[in-house]
Parts: C-alpha cells; sequence; structure tokens
C-alpha cells in the first residue's frame, strides 16, 4: 500500500512524525506537508501566489516534502506533481486537538483528506482530541487499523473517515463507535485591546457550546473517553429541503427575472 | 428587515457595491467585507492574528466596515462586534465567478454565508458565473425576490441558499431552477516555471471537468442559462455510509486499542 500523508500543524509538527512511524509498519508513506502551521485554514487552496517545494530533512534524514501552502494545496501538489499518480490512501494529521463537530468546517486537518476523497482517493483525518496531546501510539494503532480496513472494503468516491481519538493511555479508552458529525458550536468572543499606538484590534477566542447529547454522534463519544468515526463527505445539497422549497414557487421558465 | 452583507471579493470590488444598491430597496443593509480579495480561501478563520476593523469610504460616503481577515471572520466579527445582534439575514456576493459543483467547497463567498448559518441566521450567498460579469441587476433583483422570499417562509437552521445567476441580460435568461450541488470538479494542473534565481516555482491551473448532465444539478442549469438556486447546508455526514461502515467490525466496547 502507498499512503500519503499530510498535517495541518506544519510539517514539524510531533503528530505528523508519529503518523509517519505508525503508518510505515503497514505501507510505504509520503510525506507532503504545509511547512508552517495551518490550522483553521478550512478548505483554502493557494491560486494567486505560487507554490514552492522543498525537501525537508529531519536529524539529517530525508523526512519528506515541505509546501508553502495549505493542507489542500499539499494533497492537490502532493498527487499531481509528487507522486504524479494515485496513493491507496490519503491520511492527515495527527492533529493537535479536538476535530468534531462545527470544527469540521474549520479544519485544515479535515480539509486535506476531503482534498484527497475529491479526487476519488481514500482519506482518513486522525485528530487527538488534546492541544497538548501524549497518546500518540493510541491513534497511530487505530490510523493502521482503518488503514487496512480501507484497503479491504475500500471507501465510496467522495466520502472519508474523520477520526478523533481522546488524549488517553489504551486502557482508558473506552470503545470505538462509528458516528455523525454533531452539532455543538462555538459561542465566539472578540476580545477587544488597545495596540501600542493607542488602535484597537481583536482577538477570537470562545468557548464550545456542547449541545450533543445523543450516544451517536461524535463530540458524545469522546466526551465519553470513546474513539469516534464519522464518515464525511462533500455533497452540501440540503436534500430534506428540497421538496419545501420547490413549493416557494421561485422556480420558472423563460419569465422575466 | 436588516441584512448584513458580506464578500470574498473585497470590499472595493464591483459586486458588493451592485449588491448593496439592490438590497437597500427592500432593508436597511450593513457591510461587513474582507479589505482585500479572499477568493478561495473556503472556510479559513482568522485564529493566530488580531483582526482589525476599519469604515471605508466610497465618494466620501461611509459604505461600510471593512476586516482585514477573511469572508468567515466578517460575518462573525460583523454579527457579535459590529451589531451586536443577529441580522434577520446575510447575503454574500455578488461574487465574479462561478460557485456551482466542487467550487462550493473552495468558495470564500458560499463560506460567508455558512457561517452565517452556522450562526443560525438565514443566508443566500449569489454569484454570478463570469470572472468579468456584466449582469449585476439581474443578480440583484434574484437576491431580492429571496430576501423576500426568505421573510416569508425562513429557512431551517443552518441552511443557506447557494444562488448562480449567468451573465445574461434579463431576456436571455431561460429559467429559475431550485438544483443539487453538482459533481464537477477541476482537473488541477500545477504549472512549473523557474524564478530570476533558477528556483523552481507551481502555479495552480485546471480545467472544469463537466460531468453533471442531470437538468436537477447546478452546473446543469448553468449551462443552459438558468439561474441556479441550492440549498446547502453544514451536516457532512456521510449517512448513506453508516449502516455499511458499521459492518465492517471496528466497532467495540472496552476492547484494548
Amino acid at each position: 500500500m502507498k499512503i500519503l500523508i499530510s498535517n495541518d500543524d506544519g510539517i514539524d509538527s510531533i503528530g505528523i512524525h508519529k503518523l509517519k512511524d505508525a503508518l510505515e509498519k503497514i505501507a510505504e508513506v509520503v510525506v507532503v506537508a504545509p511547512r508552517t502551521e495551518q490550522s483553521a485554514v478550512g478548505h483554502a487552496i493557494t491560486m494567486k501566489n505560487p507554490l514552492r517545494v522543498t525537501e525537508y530533512f529531519k536529524d539529517g534524514k530525508f523526512f519528506g516534502y515541505a509546501v508553502d501552502g495549505t493542507p489542500a494545496d499539499c494533497v492537490k501538489m502532493g498527487i499531481r506533481n509528487i507522486l504524479k499518480e494515485s496513493p491507496d490512501l490519503v491520511v492527515s494529521g495527527i492533529n493537535h486537538g479536538s476535530n468534531t463537530a462545527i470544527n469540521i468546517i474549520y479544519s485544515g486537518t479535515v480539509s486535506a483528506a476531503r482534498e484527497a476523497a475529491i479526487m476519488d482517493v481514500p482519506a482518513i483525518a486522525i485528530s487527538i482530541t488534546s492541544h497538548t496531546p501524549g497518546h500518540f501510539e493510541e491513534a497511530g494503532r487505530i490510523a493502521c487499523e482503518l488503514a487496512l480496513e480501507i484497503e479491504k472494503h475500500g471507501l465510496p468516491n467522495g466520502t472519508l473517515l474523520n477520526v478523533n481519538v481522546p488524549d488517553l493511555a489504551s486502557e482508558e479508552i473506552e470503545g470505538v463507535y462509528i458516528t455523525k458529525q454533531g452539532k455543538s458550536k462555538w459561542d465566539d468572543i472578540y476580545e477587544e485591546r488597545i495596540d501600542p499606538y493607542g488602535k484597537k484590534y481583536f482577538w477570537l477566542t470562545g468557548n464550545l457550546m456542547e449541545s450533543d447529547i445523543n450516544p451517536d454522534i461524535d463530540q458524545y463519544a469522546i466526551k465519553n473517553n470513546c474513539i469516534s468515526i464519522t464518515p464525511i463527505h462533500f455533497d452540501l445539497t440540503d436534500y430534506a429541503l428540497l421538496p419545501s422549497l420547490k413549493k416557494w414557487g421561485v422556480e420558472r421558465v423563460k419569465e422575466k427575472i
């Protein structure tokens, strides 16, 4: 199996090094990752500026390719210009911090995997739900397990698995669940400050308002010390609304706009 | 009705000025838009840097608030710190260029509207499917019509309308259709060049591979000179895959990871 790995914390973050260590036990691994941290960039791609690719070394040994772009850029560039063919799988992570519920929308980690899904390559996004994670081995093992399962079962084109792992030792993890994306959101606060020149500026902060109380939801699994696996795709159509929207009567043929 | 408007082409682009002109006929309009162009930034938000807000004047008259951030930042900041209350509607646009099919994922225009939907505010993203649009009046009229329809019918929390308008005069537009997000994708090409110092760099280019041939799809409506209205949401769960994924047997309780 050939696996392309990327992330949004940057090529020098611990998470991607631990992910490479884990996946190398089961596959040939190629790293293409952002040169610098790209958290919360969502599915941004770089079109107005050129991209550069450089080789990145760790302890004097070639580790992978650094791209001065976003996570989605790395996957596009990795497949089109570095591998020049589709890998069997793309894995993005191991992210430092949770990518459940609404965070999926903002996440660079998930967007790297989603870019692979757009390119019809099966993909996994994997995150540890702590900003100072300690238990990379558990996340690495579940990444390997799921990589082998995907090799066996495949994934439909356009779908990826979004995996969140609580930052706990193996024996403290209470289970593994297939879940749905939660609806917990941020209560955003813009903190107002004054710069040394007397001008106002704002920092975004806030708290996650946990509203997910159903056991089949990503955020609930994590709260209960379980690993969450959510299949996600990129068809955003709100199918449930289509019939009532059609009743509004805005549809028409050849009538003056 | 109070409407917040934003965009991804920047506060000085023609599209947002035309949108304000149109919506002012039916509502009180507040503009909060990026200071500079933010195309293809997706749903990026600014967390690692502070944001600044300045008043933007046009012909010596106050036009709106410029934020040195992304479209999603503008909507968050507009609702939280400028309006300090939820508007009745957020409209994002008028974008110069199509936001159908896979482009929805990369679009800053759609992300501004989606941020509103996340904040439970009804929203519209509106684009003219040309990078050098000429027919803003038609797009402005459909934006007004849909704003009034949303005032009447409401939208479910978390849903927005993604509207694409062909760049045609009123009498050339063949109809208005409620559609689904298409599956047409980009055939990405990274053009390799050499800088004046002998180093390689890459520009992203490519062609949209039009694969949407069903009449109920956004891209098909546009190809046939019709306005496309797609309801989209941000629940990315691939519900169709859940049952077969559960059969993989990776779910388990209290078993060593």
